[in-house]
Formats: C-alpha cells, sequence, structure tokens
C-alpha cells in the first residue's frame, strides 16, 4: 500500500517518496506546487535534474469542444501502450458559486481509476495570473516523477490559458462544427499555435465544411515550414477504431519525430525555459518590489501623495524610487518631474 | 476645411490642434499613443487634466456575437440623442496573412462618416502584452478631445481583450444563441464582468432558452449589490423600433446612475487608474531592468552563464543582481546558492 500517513512532512523527505511512486506524498507535492508556496523553490531545484524526459502534450480549444473526452481517450490509448499518463487540467471556477463549474474531472475515471494514471485539476479562481507557472509547476514534478507523457488541458478564452497548452512539445487546438468556423478560430488565436487541428464532434452536421475552412486557411500560411498542421476528425465519445484517435495519436508522434529531427524540439524547449523564468522574475518584482511593501501597495500610497498626477508621471517616479532611470524615454521633454 | 497639412510637428501643437477638433491631427496623435512612442508620456501628461468626462462603455463577448454591428447600432442610437461617439474596436490580425482579418470597421460606416463620430481600429499583430495599456491610451485620447462616449470593442478571448471591455464605466457582454450556452459563458469567464448581458440575434431559435439559462446563473449569485444585471434581447441588425437597442441604452443609463449614486464608479475609475499605472510601471520593469538590457535578454544570458541550474536559481540569481533580496522567500533553505 502507497497511502503511508504523513507523519515526516519535511521537504526531502516528501519529494523522495512523490518521486519513488507513493501517491499521497506525490498528491502533497502537487499541492505545494500549486499554492507556490516557498518551500516549493527548493523543491523544484531539488527535483529539476530529472526534468525533461516526459513528452508534454497541450490541448486547447473553445468551451464545449469536448476536450476532457478526447483527453481521456487519448490517454486511454497511450497508456493501452505501455505509457503511464498524467494529466493536468485547468478547470475555470464560477465567481458566483465559489467551486469549479462542471464536474468533468468525474468523467475521466478511466484514467482516474488507475494506478499508471494521475488526473489532477486546477480551479483557476477568477484569477488568471500566475496560471502557467503553476500548470507548468505541476508538469515538471510530474516529468520528475517519471510519468512518460504529461497531457496540459485548457479552454483556449484566455491569453493565460491559451499559453499552458502552448508551453509543451505539442500544441492539439480542439474545435467542433457549429461553434464556430475557421475565420473564428483564427480570431480567438487558436490557429497560430496549432501543431494539430482536431475537428472533434466530427459526426455532426458541418464537419466536413469546417475541416475544408480550416485547410483553406491553413494553405495561407506563407512561411516555410518543418511540419504540416493536418486536420483530424474525432468522435472522442466513440469507443470504436474508426474515431479518429488512432490519426491524433500518429499526428503527435510525426510531429514530436519532425521536430526533433530538425532541432526544432530544443529550441521550443528551451524558448518555455526563458518563458518560465521571466514569469518567475515577473512575480517576485511584482510582490517584493519597494522595500517588500509590493508594487500594488505602492502604488496606491502614490496616487494618495499625488493626488491629480497623470499616471506616466507616477510611473516615472516610482521606477526612479526604484533605482531604474527614466532617462532617454521623453526625448523631447525638457522638465521631466517625477517628484 | 480640418484636413490642415502637418507642417508642424512638435507634440505641443500636434495635441493643441488633435484637442481642438483637428481630425488628421487627432488620427496623429492616436497613432503616437497606440504605438506608444516614448513622445506619448509627455503627451499623456499634458492632456490628462482634460481626461475624467466622456463615459467608457466596453463590449464584448465571443467571435461571431455581432459586436461591430451592436456597437454601431448603439452609436447611432446616442448620436440621435446629441452624443459625439468615439469606437476603439480591437482587431485581432491573423499570423497567416499579417493583416486584420475581417473588414469589421468598413461596416461602421454609419459613425465613421458623420463627423462627431471617430472610429479608430487597433490591430493586435498576434501579440496580447500591452493592448490594455494601448487601448487605455487611446480612450484617454478621445476623452481628453471632448467625445462624450468611447465605446471599446474587442473580442472576449483572451485575458488581456477581456481586461480591455472591462477597464470601463459599464460592461456589456454579447452573446448568441447557438454558440454555447450559460454554461460555457461562465467557463469563458466572461459573466464575472458583465454589467449588462446582452443576447444578440434573438430572433434565432434558442433565444429564449439562452436568456433562461443566463436569469438562472444570475439568480445563483450571492453577493448583494448595488446593480441586479439585466438580459436583454438584441437583433442589432434591424433597424425598426423593437431591435432591443433602447432597453440596452436604457440598462447602460441605469447602471451608471446606480453605480454614481452608490459611490462605485469613483471607485471603480480609481481601480483602472491603478492597474494602469501597474501596466506601466511592469512594462518599463521589463524592457529597463538590468542596466537597460532588458529582462529577456538578461535571462538569456543567465541561461548561458548557469547552463543546468533550475528555474528558481537563475530568478533568484536575478533578482539579488537587480538589488532585491530573496530573504524569507525559502524559509526551510539553509544554503540558498544563486551564484
Amino acid at each position: 500500500m502507497n497511502c503511508s500517513v504523513m507523519t515526516d512532512s519535511s521537504s526531502p523527505a516528501l519529494l523522495e517518496r512523490a518521486l519513488s511512486g507513493d501517491r499521497v506524498a506525490l498528491a502533497r507535492l502537487l499541492s505545494v506546487a500549486e499554492r507556490s508556496a516557498p518551500e516549493f523553490a527548493e523543491l523544484h531545484t531539488a527535483l529539476f535534474p530529472r526534468v525533461g524526459q516526459a513528452r508534454r502534450i497541450g490541448f486547447t480549444g473553445p468551451p464545449g469542444a469536448g476536450k476532457s473526452t478526447l483527453v481521456e481517450a487519448y490517454g486511454v490509448l497511450r497508456r493501452a501502450r505501455g505509457d503511464s499518463i498524467a494529466v493536468v487540467a485547468v478547470d475555470p471556477s464560477s465567481p458566483f458559486t465559489g467551486g469549479a463549474l462542471l464536474g468533468d474531472r468525474i468523467r475521466m475515471n478511466r484514467l482516474a481509476l488507475d494506478p499508471e494514471c494521475f488526473v489532477r485539476s486546477m480551479a483557476t479562481r477568477g484569477s488568471f495570473g500566475g496560471l502557467a507557472r503553476g500548470t507548468d509547476d505541476l508538469a515538471d514534478v510530474f516529468d520528475a516523477a517519471g510519468f512518460d507523457r504529461v497531457l496540459l488541458e485548457t479552454v483556449g478564452v484566455g491569453q493565460s490559458e491559451v499559453d499552458v497548452a502552448r508551453a509543451t512539445d505539442t500544441t492539439v487546438v480542439i474545435l467542433v462544427p457549429g461553434a464556430g468556423d475557421a475565420v473564428q478560430a483564427l480570431k480567438a488565436g487558436l490557429m497560430e499555435i496549432a501543431d494539430i487541428l482536431v475537428v472533434n464532434k466530427a459526426d455532426r452536421p458541418g464537419a466536413e465544411r469546417v475541416v475544408a475552412e480550416l485547410e483553406e486557411v491553413l494553405s495561407l500560411r506563407s512561411e516555410e515550414s518543418h511540419w504540416q498542421v493536418p486536420v483530424i476528425q474525432t468522435v472522442a465519445t466513440n469507443g470504436k477504431n474508426d474515431n479518429g484517435l488512432e490519426r491524433l495519436d500518429q499526428a503527435i508522434e510525426q510531429q514530436a519525430a519532425a521536430a526533433q529531427e530538425c532541432g526544432a524540439f530544443a529550441l521550443r524547449r528551451a524558448s518555455h525555459l526563458k518563458d518560465k523564468i521571466r514569469r518567475l522574475v515577473e512575480d517576485r518584482l511584482r510582490s517584493e518590489l519597494f522595500a517588500g511593501k509590493g508594487l500594488a501597495a505602492r502604488i496606491a500610497e502614490a496616487l494618495e501623495e499625488r493626488n491629480g498626477r497623470s499616471p506616466y508621471e507616477i510611473t516615472a517616479a516610482l521606477l526612479s524610487e526604484a533605482g531604474l532611470t527614466s532617462a532617454g524615454h521623453s526625448p523631447g521633454s525638457k522638465n521631466e518631474s517625477p517628484a
């Protein structure tokens, strides 16, 4: 039994147990990562050498596209090929009820009950800040714990959510007939991040038209690339062989192989690492600037002190206070007055 | 004729002409604001005392909800009541073609050709950073130039876009039958920001069902409030009296009156000002930290120097370099090693 009682809660012991297959310890480590507790910085540094083996695959699309069902079906298919599977699902929570909106995760039973799988749901709590950092930390924990595939599922309706799905090795964008045509997907900014486009619920009327539209939009892409974005039709609720999941699996493998061959795979990971550090630095700057007071509190003070000053004036004053000159930023200005 | 040739391009003269009704100068000032040219900081400080008279109304919703048509119809209605109207419309641009996606703005002819109106379109160019700051600066210019109403229109599919619509006195969220039910709108994070919900294209099948669902979700709202969010059906393409625009106009007036009476109006504007300063400070920190090198460049260097270090370690080192101690952030750590 893995369900040891948590008597020893010291971090190194927690890490050791979590990474060696203790599911309760793993759940606890994930909670530390999700809360962004100060102790996680140290834990992350300790587990970082083990990060990098898992393949990360992002799934995103508009609400109602059937993402959870597709992610579960893909997870089950990879399980049958011997992979262990971790899922990080971002659940928008309701500002009205305070809880998660739907019991989507309950529907992932085929994965959640498998001892070689772990499904973790993150509520966004109406706040979008730090979402990308948080999910990335969870994915790092799963990666270090030895899961072969980490699947990240988000609803593609916020830049933060889209960033989560994009910060992966392969990004799958899921659309459905009737929820908007290819131009609407373009407007939502989803097509530019897709490595693979899925038209799910392809047994519905209009599926062929959406596929044709998507292919037409893709044909407009001017850049030369190592990878042609395919459009794959799926019916994820259908357990039969012709539900498109096999084609999706093949496409994900082919995309990764093509990216590895031309070096894009490593470049993409290096770029994600840079993004992660940038987010960490910005988070810390926001909370620590101005003698630990934090940016928000200092702005409130400055507005009191400088009633009626313009936002640009207050910004210049705050930057000067933080030791950052604003020289060279107002070339035409003769009387910059941050005081 | 207002079409004076731009021989004198000095900033104070440009500002004076733009704010006194010269449309060519106004267009140029808007371009300076949109480019975020260094000179705009000074111009903004000069025009800031005149900011605050205009009412700002945000319109957002999923792609295909008919936002442009509704914004135009509302603008035409307010024109008939004597208001001058400015529109800031955020156009997602295609990463494939490099240009704006649709000629939506062309359809705003009834406003664009009116001398008491000004329609300005902003392309997002695939980049979402700075969008809220940019649109806010444009709205400030229109406000200072004396427009009575500034309408901000964005597609509600990104946190930045949603932020634009929310940074107003009144936020109108536009949905349509068939594009997803109330739960999907909740998932998209749109219902929490709505002062007024519009079900546009209400002549389509399913409108009544969406209205009922939205009202049910609204009834779950626990907090006491000075304002009950109404659900209004419109058919913006219909020029007749029963198209719902009158009811929308009334609701916008009632919401503003209620907010003014209880003080929420002023609090909301104060909160938007804080947000604007926070964005300005963060933008400048990002670009000026590390001796003007910028955060992104310094991170790239740090990754070269510290190959294999964890992102949290590199973050601690960069913050220490920027003069920010990370003391107190790793209480359990005995050997913090930023070097």
